[in-house]
């Protein structure tokens, strides 16, 4: 279907039925009782976050968190009547537009809790938040002290309903690691003192850890978008979201030795059959993966040589036969063949930020 | 300014002042008679090609390469009167709308330039393009033997003007290379064959190879957007374009030993004052700087500490004295004090990708 695009650009495919399994792997994790939201921030991790809200609201799905408050009020035009959580601090300035369009905010901090009680008593109503409290993370969220003090002081939320109480796992992608345990503890032993209010603290790894870490609701990220949530184990538990095809511009055969794109990081031979894909760093696909990574095309593994440049990269086409080379318009740059894993490993990096990286000038199908 | 911002995020401002100026510094290179175009591709660069693009233009500019036509055709609307040029292969499909938007493109391919011949007979027209020779890059650009064919077939282009010949520079920011020459020399005899056509080789670090390499165009890119095209020397003959504040969330202090971030790459201890910053991977700050960068405030550079995170990063603010803790709303990330070359070198790239990655999460302020 891509291959009858009518213009010279990438086009990254998003599968959506794949994101609504994956969504029905998260929720087989857990018993009925526990809620499944969706952590639909940074664009749905890259993928577009409209697309993937609707495809997950289909599927079930009633509760969504984003970053920002500008995503959450570009969501609530889309989906009316699902609840739309913040993650990040709210700004003074903010509490009404979060009112008039039916958010509830993640509150991380004992002054902003405070604010947004004068906001309410204000507005003569009971308003929601999710209390965040920090049990390791030390990136949001109240301290121990600050929890203490909330609980002490009543006054300082008489007009907020904790609607959940969330914390953050920091290393729920290695099981064995005693920190999972320690912020268990943690937060269960916290949560006591509001034993009325809900619970929530697993992100996907964290629901792979079994249901202890499930309490009343778990919000899933990364394994929505077909990121391993289980890296420890080899086989992933959710299916490929993502596929980039790296339109191929030029192959060209060389009549000399020569050396390849910037510096002189590579030389080729005479012979070498080159082909130059429309794909580069402007478009997401990480520099320092240069003249250390592959594409594919039909059983293929075709090396990515010479500098990665802005806006197109090299590949090394010799290993493919002349008949193969014929159909040659499309490379896999990402998806089934080269896994998002892959490529976080050969970028330093992890698959979240190979998918959050990926830039504006593709072509972008939803099936 | 942009500390009166009326929301929780961070600000990337964009002093178009600056960009004039590097404009003026490009052109202080040249002769009266060489031509300054600039490269405006890949949304200039990460900073806005349109605001970007209506600057140069009131500085003087005439010639605007992008990469894409659909970056062509939105230029087209802002500046009906200037020459827009595609460096990214044209599809058969797209020459109708380059047509019609009067976009010159450069070509790269035999099949190609036979194509667009067609198309202008079609027309009955006499059609401009750039015809792109390869001299050492091999990315994109004919191949002597083909350019050899292109001058003696001269039915493949009967109804084509060729406006330049141009080529692209694989080591200009080496200028000890033997590449440039080589380059220099191959170009010069090649565009003999075609003695009546102008003539375009240098990008910005072939600006500052000297006057051997201008011909009549010039194409510069990096150093209108304060990046330094002569590494080789400290001193940037540029001045930053890009500032990016980030915007400070939280400043907690600890009341014990904890780690911070995700992992276990940096443990905090008791006593320690830490900002949570609203910036992450998901806005292009590379999550391969954790634990290796910096940020600054009023005269204090801040370490980055921990793992930076999808929407956010932490930054070790011991250092500071409480007077200034007071003030402390918003950290310079990038800028005159964090220079994009220290950054790139931090993250192991370029300053092109540092700022090409910059997200879309900003509030972005033209000044």
């Amino acid at each position: 279907m891509f291959t009858e695009l009518s213009n010279n650009k990438s086009a990254l495919v998003v599968d959506l039925q794949k994101v609504k399994n994956n969504y029905q792997v998260a929720k087989s994790f857990l018993n009925p009782s526990t809620i499944c939201g969706s952590v639909v921030k940074a664009n749905a991790y890259g993928l577009g976050f409209l697309e993937i809200s609707q495809t997950l609201f289909e599927t079930g799905c009633k509760h969504f968190f984003v970053a920002y408050l500008s995503e959450a009020i570009e969501l609530r035009v889309l989906l009316p009547n699902v609840t739309i959580y913040t993650l990040m601090p709210i700004n003074e300035k903010e509490f009404e537009e979060c009112f008039v369009n039916n958010i509830t905010p993640v509150l991380n901090d004992l002054s902003d809790i405070k604010v947004y009680n004068k906001f309410a008593m204000q507005k003569d109503k009971k308003l929601p938040f999710i209390l965040h409290i920090d049990t390791g993370m030390t990136r949001l969220g109240l301290t121990d002290k600050q929890f203490y003090s909330f609980c002490e002081n009543k006054e300082w939320h008489s007009h907020l309903e904790i609607t959940y109480i969330m914390s953050h796992l920091s290393r729920s992608d290695e099981p064995q690691s005693d920190m999972n345990t320690f912020q268990l503890e943690k937060f269960k032993n916290l949560c006591k003192f509001l034993p009325d209010v809900k619970m929530s603290l697993a992100n996907s790894s964290g629901i792979c850890l079994g249901k202890d870490y499930h309490f009343d609701m778990v919000r899933p990220g990364c394994m929505l978008y077909g990121i391993n949530p289980t890296l420890y184990i080899n086989k992933s538990p959710v299916e490929t979201v993502a596929t980039l095809y790296g339109k191929v511009l030029q192959v060209r055969t060389l009549t000399e030795d020569q050396p390849v794109s910037y510096g002189f990081t590579y030389q080729a031979k005479k012979g070498d059959k080159i082909a130059t894909v429309a794909c580069g760093y402007a478009d997401g696909y990480h520099r320092i993966m240069s003249n250390n990574t592959y594409c594919y095309f039909k059983g293929y593994q075709l090396p990515i040589i010479g500098i990665i440049t802005m806006d197109m990269l090299m590949v090394d086409v010799n290993s493919l036969p002349e008949k193969i080379l014929n159909e040659f318009n499309f490379v896999e740059l990402l998806g089934d063949n080269v896994k998002v894993e892959t490529l976080a490993t050969n970028a330093k990096t992890i698959g979240y930020e190979i998918l959050t990286s990926l830039g504006n000038r593709f072509n972008r199908i939803y099936v």
